[in-house]
């Protein structure tokens, strides 16, 4: 096999369910020239990182760095290293995302208690107060922002109740966080994780996360080694730290990347990227409203990054959905699981939620739907 | 913090244990546009990359593709998907990177059985073959290029005896593939890794993997779940097989640059680009005597890649290391372990590898030194 030519690919409006559209100087910051990951140079743009993501996760967590990995190992991340075996773990399972943190549990040897919604529901505070009442987990784990269902759960009341039972709380925010708010500190969460590629709008391949004083602590006094090498904090710490000890070699180029999008969120201002994220939601769904289309997931708690577009009846997902790709250019995501055909995944995240991105989007929904 | 100017790094010449400089279209390729992790035109790409390496890896195992972390997750691929509790593993320590992989199997559950040779020297046949004696492990790890010593292990006659002994062949290739000969099918290896940050002259973030048939048979029929959910070759093979089942959203950009260096790498030809790593290899070295350095590791099986260049005495090797990036913007590496303080690690890898740099080094050298 011998290519002559560079692959090229086109110009895609990702309105799907992450990655989204970079910004144009993220892309450039991509290709700038590599660096040594020990180069003075390079740790000087890493404590930079470091401190534009403790303000984007609103909190003074001394332990706040992005894995080399994408959000999945983020997720991975935070189990590893404060499970041991036999340890119990309540998980809130409204959709895909809440199934595989069961799965990665499991995986460190954790005893599963789940509390179950159906799709498109949240986790509500008072299905987690009754678990608790039966059984005193080491952590209670909740997906923020369903990426599978468009569905936002509600944090403060869990966390008042997860802390009330001494347990630590995790939470998935891959999809919340930089599309609305999320404030670590005065939520007292314990463990998170994102990814880069959704209201961070970088590209995917690091996982930003974070940990509180009292999670590093369970994390650092294990009485196990912690499973993974690679995710393991103890190292990590070391690396992202100050005594900058030799661990792996950190993803030079998608450090770049993640540097300038935080540049770009922290320059836009939380709260007015938040607001962004709002008002294009709102004008998607009163656009879909004159469609005849709806969203799925259960009113009053409607992600505004991540629109579950119900299917009307007759119309083929996934014809819709390749015309949208083959014939605009734009890309939009299948439903998972129980709503697969059901729902079209529309991301209005980052750089790809826009005023004209959603009208785009909506012309080409109403001539696609005509036909 | 709000950052008023983008990140800019200046102009390294990276001659230390990688990365290594990634050549301009490489780094073009990083910035362009971002595709869903399931578009059909990524898919395709996709494909490409897995051919590309598979000529690469010099095999036609099914299972080749790049695993989305850096070298480190490609050795935990390998031992978390091999190796269930209680599992015997042989492993040959000759510096840092074996005695990781003994950490990384330990934290599988294995019990783990040592060959050690002093560092700066590699693994004998004899070693391998006297311990098989004794054990039947399930495994065989071996570190070809030791990143930290510079020495390569010859491994055909290794994995006669490995195979002999019913074991799979487990090997790192992080700092051998691209620069020396690496061919899988004829020396029988079951189960190898690589990073893209060294002689494929990729930036890091990418763990090249592949597994043979053997290896793959015996990750698939395993008793016991794989320990990570992210390295579970169970749904890696179904996401970068044909049925492209979603299990993590691939970092586009980064197999985007992948994509191009393997290109590169295949255009210019794999004897050829080995040729240029001896020669520059040997360029070094004869400038190096006249200077009057030496290089630390075993006579004979000497790295072209990587250089442990002996700090002579009454020298400062911290002072000369850090002189080369700050007046010459030149990165070679620190010793580590017991060669810490009496070696600099000079790289010569992919794009590096270029007889100007040589030159460009040993002035730099020479002045220095007089001083």
């Amino acid at each position: 096999m011998q290519l002559n030519t560079p692959f090229t690919p086109p110009q895609r409006l990702l309105l799907g369910p992450g990655p989204s559209n970079a910004a144009p100087t993220v892309l450039e910051a991509l290709g700038k020239p590599l660096l040594g990951h020990l180069d003075p140079v390079f740790v000087g743009m890493m404590e930079e990182i470091k401190a534009m993501l403790r303000e984007v996760f609103q909190t003074k967590n001394e332990m706040t760095f992005p894995v080399s990995g994408t959000g999945s190992a983020g997720m991975e991340f935070c189990f590893v290293n404060l499970i041991e075996p036999g340890d119990e773990v309540l998980i809130g399972v409204n959709g895909v995302f809440g199934t595989r943190m069961c799965d990665v549990a499991e995986r460190c040897g954790a005893v599963v208690h789940r509390v179950e919604s159906p799709w498109g529901e949240i986790i509500h505070p008072e299905q987690i107060k009754t678990a608790l009442k039966d059984i005193k987990p080491k952590l209670v784990a909740i997906v923020h922002a369903e990426t599978s269902t468009g569905a936002l759960t509600p944090l403060e009341e869990i966390s008042r109740a997860v802390h009330e039972a001494g347990a630590l709380f995790l939470v998935d925010t891959v999809t919340s966080l930089g599309g609305c708010p999320v404030k670590v500190d005065e939520w007292q969460i314990d463990a998170i994780y994102s990814g880069t590629q959704k209201c961070l709008s970088c590209p995917p391949g690091l996982a930003p996360v974070s940990l509180s004083p009292a999670a590093l602590e369970i994390a650092t006094s294990r009485k196990t080694k912690v499973q993974s090498w690679y995710l393991d904090v103890n190292f990590l710490a070391a690396y992202w730290g100050e005594t900058r000890v030799y661990h792996h070699t950190a993803p030079i180029s998608m450090n770049y990347a993640l540097h300038e999008s935080l540049r770009l969120i922290l320059n836009e201002g939380l709260e007015a990227r938040w607001k962004r994220h709002e008002a294009n939601h709102q004008r998607l769904k009163a656009g879909l409203s004159e469609l005849g289309l709806g969203i799925a997931s259960q009113e009053g708690h409607q992600l505004w990054q991540l629109n579950a577009v119900t299917v009307p009846d007759g119309v083929s997902e996934s014809e819709i959905r390749e015309a949208l790709l083959n014939d605009y250019s734009i890309e939009v995501g299948a439903g998972l699981g129980p709503l697969k055909g059901k729902v079209w995944r529309v991301g209005l995240m980052g750089e790809s939620s826009q005023s004209e991105h959603v009208d785009r989007f909506l012309d080409a929904m109403k001539t696609l739907l005509k036909k």
